[in-house]
């Protein structure tokens, strides 16, 4: 599997004029080698072997889930080293990740590198390879996807008046435990009340009120990957503009959810959820993009916005999640992931989209 | 608060010959302007004035988080309206943060600043004033260190043999967040038996076993600051090559501790715990540095390791935490969060240093 990763990485330097390519971003270390340290260089050859630079508290790790990539143990910084083995090898055009290596990371192996050879700044690469999935990883997102949702299953009973964002936050992530995730795939958000039109509120101590709407956003990571879901309750029966409001948001999520297929752009999906929530006069409410791929990360490629052309294709797993946010009033987001199928696309998310009175 | 800390970081531009610094890091963005969203930039002009730029996910949560940095929404990339922003200011000498700054975010920058001004790579200028902790900041850390010792104390009646790693887990981060903390300050660690011998050890499957070692590694995270501490118990009886290890590693830890004091470098205090270790055959199995600086972020500066030449100064918090690591066989790490004080430190953390039996 990695062996395969890495020849279709590799078989892209001829037409770059790559030597090498240096891979930092753990993720795309972990795809392409097993390896999950936070510490890590890939240096993958025009061949398309793998060298994996790594330090002592990961020797033992390494060797066990990375045995195909030769790890060598550094103490100390690794691009000394990196640049050391570089030189042996006589790579002269060594590409790096430009979104993802931090400046002086890249100061110094530029430094370090003898005469002759050279960085070069590339795109997302392992990003592009990432974008479609395999069937072993869209497996894994599945029972992410389903764990999550049975998380929330479990936690709704315990949300009533008097709990606090934080105890419902809490919960679901203990239960995204219990069900098998190894941790959140990103900070769960729970927002009561006006919160909600925070997009991105962080629980707090404030207790649910008995007329108050609740927003859960909330995602698993299991195995490695991720899974995102977000759902709306209303304690209490929601108000006549609440119920206005979730169904303009609904609509734009069933639109854009329908426009999903290969050969459709992440443009033109946006623009499907867009156009109908400014239909509802909530264009200028939608404060964010439609969605995102997932997969080892809970933001990847393709960027379903409406500057992102890059065409959809079966095996790309990504979120649909209009929302619209009124600063006072509250916010609305309903999100499903989606996976790409040849023939159009498979919601995978099982929890229901009604409005639920709790 | 955010006023004398932007004066203090902008006294030092002169010597730097710098008009502005941006700020990139969101711990550093949220240290100077308390604004905890996770895209920003913060331009710091000589004058001590802060200029906060984000998206509009955060429009709302900018306005009430940092008022006084004058928050500008953003579309789009960052980069080009930081830009503008720097031509209109007319600096020339811009500071940029060299070791967290992405390349691409350099390479953007620096495209779009106009002639006559340039990037400059900085050291860590914030990382610096916030190793230092105000005593609000240490409040901050004593509470969350307490919490991460409410939630071991709470999950120690759960720990039996058949329990497994990733529910011992679970059950410590759904504690720290009852009590308290809003996540956990990193990934908790729950190894056992043999496996107690990956330094990094993410929790498993696997079930504990009778006369399994149990290694637990956690941290909480409240209102932004982060404890550690680690623990190790031994279901049965322990053997003796245990009870021989656990005792040099905890000899090695007191011994660091004691050699804790303002003025005293962080490598005479690695030293301390390194040579005790040595002086038990364990030398080579102590594979890491013995601590690190924690606060907003759970690495900081300083680094209490055999480089680090760091005097430490009353307020700093850090971390004391020698192991010593034998494969196939198990290891053991013992660590406190300690406080710098004027007359040498205070160990916060309350749990007890015994080897306790479950």
């Amino acid at each position: 599997m990695s062996a395969d990763r890495l020849q279709a990485l590799a078989s892209r330097f001829a037409s770059l004029k790559l030597d090498a390519l240096l891979v930092s971003a753990p993720p795309n270390v972990r795809y392409l080698s097993g390896f999950t340290g936070s510490n890590a260089l890939l240096a993958v050859s025009a061949s398309g072997s793998a060298t994996l630079f790594t330090d002592p508290r990961y020797s033992i790790q390494a060797a066990q889930q990375s045995p195909s990539c030769a790890p060598k143990i550094v103490r100390g910084p690794l691009s000394a080293a990196v640049a050391h083995f570089a030189a042996r090898k006589r790579w002269r055009r060594v590409g790096f990740e430009k979104a993802r290596m931090i400046y002086s990371d890249f100061a110094s192996l530029d430094e370090s590198l003898p005469a002759g050879a050279s960085l070069k700044p590339m795109p997302p690469l392992v990003e592009a390879l990432r974008s479609v999935k395999s069937e072993a990883e869209i497996a894994l997102i599945r029972r992410s996807v389903l764990t999550n949702s049975q998380a929330l299953a479990s936690t709704l009973p315990k949300i009533r008046p008097g709990v606090s964002e934080s105890e419902i936050a809490a919960e679901l992530e203990y239960q995204m435990r219990l069900h098998g995730a190894e941790k959140p795939a990103f900070e769960t958000i729970v927002a009561a009340g006006a919160r909600t039109a925070l997009p991105h509120a962080e629980p707090g101590a404030a207790r649910l009120q008995p007329d108050h709407l609740l927003l859960i956003d909330m995602g698993a990571s299991q195995d490695g990957y991720a899974s995102d879901m977000t759902r709306m309750f209303s304690l209490g029966k929601p108000a006549r503009k609440l119920r206005t409001m979730y169904n303009a948001v609904l609509e734009a999520q069933l639109a854009a959810i329908a426009r999903v297929r290969p050969g459709v752009t992440a443009a033109q999906v946006d623009r499907a959820a867009r156009s109908v929530l400014a239909a509802h006069g909530l264009g200028a409410a939608f404060v964010h993009s439609t969605g995102h791929g997932l997969g080892l990360e809970i933001h990847e490629a393709p960027r379903i916005g409406a500057k992102d052309n890059t065409p959809l294709q079966a095996g790309m797993a990504i979120t649909i999640e209009p929302g619209a946010y009124i600063e006072g009033f509250g916010g609305v987001r309903i999100e499903d992931t989606v996976l790409v199928t040849a023939s159009g696309c498979e919601p995978l998310t099982p929890t229901s989209k009604e409005l639920v009175t709790l």
